[in-house]
């Protein structure tokens, strides 16, 4: 949580962290800044002093929108810096970088970089600033970071975002659903009003403007695939497959508030008319893993755990597993879930490798999403849903939605 | 052009290329890879060889579906090099790159940076990398780089995909403005059928749905702004504000393809019902010099004399400039144009103090967008096209719209 930044800060041993990069679209400065419309900027926090926001002189009234302590970097300044390093804009920048950086009285210490921004400008620069300032020791935090650690337990305003583009999710699942069970059938096959199969292309762009419609965008696309696509956990669907009554359709939707924010994660998979004996016993097992994992979640447990259940359910019922069969890409062949925010994936992750500190702590928002795989028997079967670990105990899915598999046919016209 | 890369190579003296990143929402590999769904990969081109595409297992089929020579980074090989350095994921990735480039034969020579990625991992592991290669000169190009040159003149499968977005964009634009002019007024304000008065929030919902059903994008979101807003050219408009006839209503819509494609960028400005004497008198000069500005354009000419040539046609009419008034907030405050692609702006830039080389060379896509800015009349007024430098000299709009300024009401109830 964002209150917790600066004794992170203390256990992660790091003086300042410095956040650069557009104000939307970019994780780490949403956080910090609620979202400004700010083309560039730079952040800079000082453990236990209050960040401060360095912005353009155009973008004067949104940097001020943010609350936060602002200061402008005025065009004459930069020219200045441009002119005293000949035109050398790498060397102006890490000056201008360096002025910053002293101002602040930061000339020594551990700073950590975050932010979503131009790689090539960025390292440049900060080559530039690590010449200049040799007593700062810049450092680019991997794996659980100072600031994923933060972001992973998430507060009441931010519960209410998730929970907000989850409804318009679950929206527009139950318009797919209402649409794809409307439609005429010939062969097996759902067809449109003009006669042409309905494929997944046009399902798809049904989706981003349902989505739409509702506040979101999809800037990481949907998962809706059927056959044996929706045997391959990471193919996305082909647009031209026609949509045909009993196979299976894994459709995994995870939207994003419309101008970079919070993320939502569903999964459900459906069988149009009927299910085949085979893809209900699929379905079957997954949903049981589904519940027993969900009904076992406790605070305080580490996230690993999980997965080991879930392996041992599924391995109980037959399949391998990547625990039994590593490497398998058939039966349960990724992780049981993971953290989601303003990234689809964030801390903490279920994997069996999992450090001992990946635990359900209050507050992390996480996804549950069993699978089975059967690539060679075009089959494949997921149900997934965004569970809230709420300081009081209870693990509250944030959007509902019915977890039935068949979808029945309005009419079917033979 | 992607052809011009070897010489233009050579000509900024680099003997390599780096590309971070994701394969998608990220313009330096969607253009190198034609945007594959890759959720993160490194590309390496050496001068006078085809790139090569590194990615994880996972993504193999994704990677081959590019085109590009592509090598898998086992993921054993990643846990070697993690357990060699003891779980210090910076080393690690360090040492796992330090391969990557000594199998290539880079161990030295100028190498560029390129990417929208994550800028602390990313500096984490350059600087791990400069050290164990010190003869590798590591450049971060800010200003004209390689690639933006490159960028900047476009091969007739871009210019194609960007005319398709611009239909998409011309097409909600027509939309938008039937769907305007189809409310009833009371005492000068457009009502919904519910009573409640029409918002610009509400027209934006419906922009971003029409746009997604044609396949775009809107992650920049869209400039509709009217009366004072209208006035300010960076500022987006006010959800709240209600749709008022006779107000200037600046809309300056550029979407993009689905996906992190083409940018498309277009702005029209409108009067519901009528225009002030004041309104239309502006408009006239805005016309004025949109129409020279377009009539001038010739290849081969800087594109800083276009700006000149607006300053000037704008000072003949009795507006400051930032060239006649520096700092101005009021007249004609921002530059004439700029190139546009796989970014919003890219090269060439049409300001004042554009460097020599910017000029309209073949293949360039740009637009022209004069504006004069009144906030303390409330008004604004600016238009814009989007126009390709075609080789053989004419200068084609890829995607018409009537310029008009009056949209009138279809019923005007009093």
């Amino acid at each position: 949580m964002k209150s917790e930044i600066d004794a992170l800060m203390a256990s992660h041993n790091l003086d300042a962290i410095l956040v650069i990069g557009p104000g939307q679209h970019n994780p780490p400065m949403v956080y910090l800044t609620g979202g400004a419309h700010l083309t560039h900027a730079e952040l800079i926090k000082k453990r236990g002093e209050p960040p401060i926001l360095f912005h353009a002189p155009m973008e004067r009234d949104e940097a001020a929108r943010t609350g936060l302590t602002t200061r402008m970097i005025e065009a004459a300044l930069v020219e200045k810096m441009i002119k005293e390093n000949n035109g050398d804009l790498t060397q102006a920048y890490g000056a201008l970088y360096c002025q910053m950086f002293t101002d602040l009285g930061l000339t020594s210490g551990r700073l950590a970089i975050y932010g979503l921004s131009d790689v090539g400008r960025t390292y440049a620069i900060l080559a530039e600033l690590q010449k200049k300032l040799p007593g700062l020791e810049i450092v680019g935090e991997m794996g659980r970071s100072m600031l994923l650690t933060a972001m992973a337990t998430k507060s009441r305003d931010e519960i209410e975002r998730i929970r907000g583009i989850g409804q318009a999710a679950t929206g527009v699942i139950g318009q797919v659903a209402e649409y794809l069970t409307s439609h005429a059938v010939r062969d097996e096959i759902l067809m449109k009003p003009d006669g042409s199969p309905l494929r997944i292309g046009d399902v798809k762009r049904r989706i981003d403007t349902w989505l739409a419609e509702k506040g979101g965008e999809n800037p990481e696309g949907t998962i809706f695939a059927i056959g044996y696509d929706a045997g391959v956990p990471h193919s996305t669907g082909n647009a031209q497959d026609p949509l045909r009554l009993g196979q299976t359709i894994v459709f995994d939707f995870f939207p994003r508030e419309a101008g970079g924010g919070y993320f939502y994660d569903i999964t459900r998979t459906w069988c149009l008319g009927y299910a085949t004996d085979e893809a209900l016993a699929l379905y079957e097992d997954v949903l049981h893993v589904y519940q027993q994992s969900r009904q076992a979640l406790q605070l305080g447990m580490p996230c690993r755990d999980y997965q080991a259940l879930a392996c041992e359910l599924f391995e109980g019922r037959g399949h391998p597993t990547l625990r039994s069969y590593p490497g398998t890409t058939e039966g349960y062949v990724h992780s049981l879930g993971h953290g989601l925010g303003l990234h689809v994936h964030e801390l903490p992750m279920f994997r069996l490798t999992a450090s001992d500190e990946e635990r359900l702590l209050p507050g992390v928002v996480i996804t549950v999403e069993p699978g089975l795989y059967y690539p060679s028997r075009n089959l494949g079967v997921r149900l997934e849903d965004t569970i809230w670990a709420r300081p009081d105990g209870v693990f509250e899915t944030l959007a509902e939605f019915p977890l039935d598999l068949v979808l029945p046919m309005k009419s079917v016209n033979g």
